[in-house]
């Protein structure tokens, strides 16, 4: 491939304040690095936009992984071909999904490289097999014990991640309810996903339209989010509920994160809270897959993508994420 | 026995608003009941008085067990003697724990009630073998898995529950740092006891003396009073930090209970937070005395009781909970 000489680049070169901007990256072009022994090189054809970039974006080093240092490539995964190899386990026409960065190749020596079947299309990988998918099993199937005829309640219904832990909640036969931002988000997971109830944190009552949803109370919670409705499920949690911590996209871009709710209720409904991050179980992930496969297979996942065109949109693209303005996994297509 | 006729007992005959309140009780001379078989009559010589009682009290019908009802005698667990016995499995004689409740006999039919060596002084075994030591040793030994070197803070540390985490903490290789809310409990705990350090939250720079305190952040939170300390303690829990939440003694007797932390360091960290109530537990009371009996017969846990004479000081006694007044387990003495 010695046509190939240049690299476009996206580096991150200031930190956030609250959201996204683009005054945090510069696009470089750089020369495309020659491969060694144990090495392939990639080229990235889809890249994926998702909220815990923000926190990888932050100089906080309490994180669960380092910050991207400054002036380095943005941090992102992606779907890519390896196009050389000199390595014994990728070879050229592989398709494979990986953390190769905002930028359009990019040299691996195969660690947290994962093959996949080049048959399914590309936005199907990044928003079921890839983070999101991976996300949704180990939070929902492997950190929680969902049992048919309980009642779940996911926030951040209709994004990437909530999408698929309402429909493998589903598919275990629990009564699910999903939170979203807009009617349009309201109609997607309830008449195309099959969801027992939306609410529209919004326009809603959200007190009111909780209560109705959710007759005999709520069992798991799956949290993408925060924000207000937060402190309304928590109070309606049945005894022995269990509570997934997974994200808390609202408070991301804020000075001041709101208060959680007072504990008391931990003691009287003696429930468990438990966060997690998908990096402490990348070395997981072909028993996550195991998991989530059967249900791909059957039909029980369905998925929608938003994706934007050109390694560049990604900068503006990603604050879509923030202000809730994507509709379905968020792709770049490079 | 035929010369016991009156049994004096005390009733609730209101629900509280805020801190317990002599109007809340009545005083009553009932005959003794007469006991049938599979029954026995007990002369109650110790009652416990416990934070959990204030919750008792109230009308919340969506608490772990139901309110105590207006016009009943009060709930509380006691130390007693069989007096009277037409039950296979207790003699005239046994010394026995139970909820027997604010009265100086009581009627059984022997379900909740542990039979306990006679040897053993009645202020010891309400302190250690009964609720307190059940509770600390469910909540550290049962639900959190402490590891030598790992550091623990517990609050309410020179109370009946938060003295015996401390104390089997330091007993499996714990530092372990006490939040009290007096210098002779600060004293106690770290003299005697042996804790590593304490905090007195109504006198110390918290941030200041906790940051101090915890060079390497902490692994295991045991919370048993709620407060103002609460969010500094939870952001410092470690990775993979876990959080067992016992009581909020602090926000029992308040009209609106302080908010609680933001959840996004549950992400972050990994945390895990698990409330736990004892009669959940109740059956399982073999299971875990045998984990609690081999450290108080190494002499690994000391003890003080604060005791109260006569049924009435039961009374004005509940308060002192709540104010922090008592110096030890506090015991009513028939």
């Amino acid at each position: 491939m010695s046509s190939i000489t240049q690299n476009t680049q996206i580096k991150l070169i200031a930190r956030p304040q609250g959201a996204p901007t683009a005054e945090l990256f510069k696009v470089e072009t750089q020369p495309v690095p020659k491969i060694e022994t144990g090495q392939f090189l990639v080229k990235q054809s889809h890249m994926s936009l998702d909220p815990a970039m923000l926190g990888w974006m932050s100089a906080d080093r309490d994180s669960y992984i380092p910050p991207v240092e400054l002036n380095d490539v943005m941090r992102s995964s992606g779907y890519a071909e390896v196009i050389e190899s000199q390595h014994p386990d990728f070879a050229v026409g592989d398709s494979v999904t990986g953390m190769f960065g905002w930028q359009e190749y990019a040299v691996s020596n195969g660690q947290g490289i994962n093959k996949v079947d080049p048959s399914l299309p590309a936005d199907m990988v990044l928003s079921v097999l890839a983070l999101p998918g991976l996300t949704a099993t180990q939070g929902l199937l492997r950190m929680a014990q969902p049992k048919s005829g309980d009642t779940l309640v996911v926030t951040g219904a209709a994004g990437s991640v909530g999408s698929i832990v309402g429909q493998l909640a589903k598919a275990k036969g629990l009564r699910v309810i999903g939170v979203v931002g807009s009617d349009d988000k309201a109609d997607w997971i309830v008449n195309i996903l099959g969801f027992d109830g939306a609410i529209n944190y919004k326009t809603d009552n959200l007190n009111e339209k909780l209560t109705e949803l959710t007759p005999d109370g709520i069992d798991l919670f799956f949290e993408n989010t925060g924000g207000p409705i937060q402190s309304l499920i928590f109070q309606r949690m049945n005894a022995h509920g269990q509570i997934i911590v997974c994200g808390m996209i609202a408070d991301y871009t804020v000075a001041e994160p709101a208060p959680g709710p007072n504990w008391i209720n931990i003691i009287k409904k003696r429930l468990t809270i438990q966060g997690f991050t998908m990096p402490d179980h990348f070395h997981e992930v072909p028993q996550i897959l195991e998991l989530l496969v059967p249900f791909v297979q059957k039909g029980q996942i369905q998925y929608r993508s938003h994706t934007l065109k050109g390694l560049t949109s990604a900068i503006g693209g990603l604050n879509l994420l923030f202000t809730g303005g994507n509709q379905g996994k968020l792709i770049v297509e490079l």
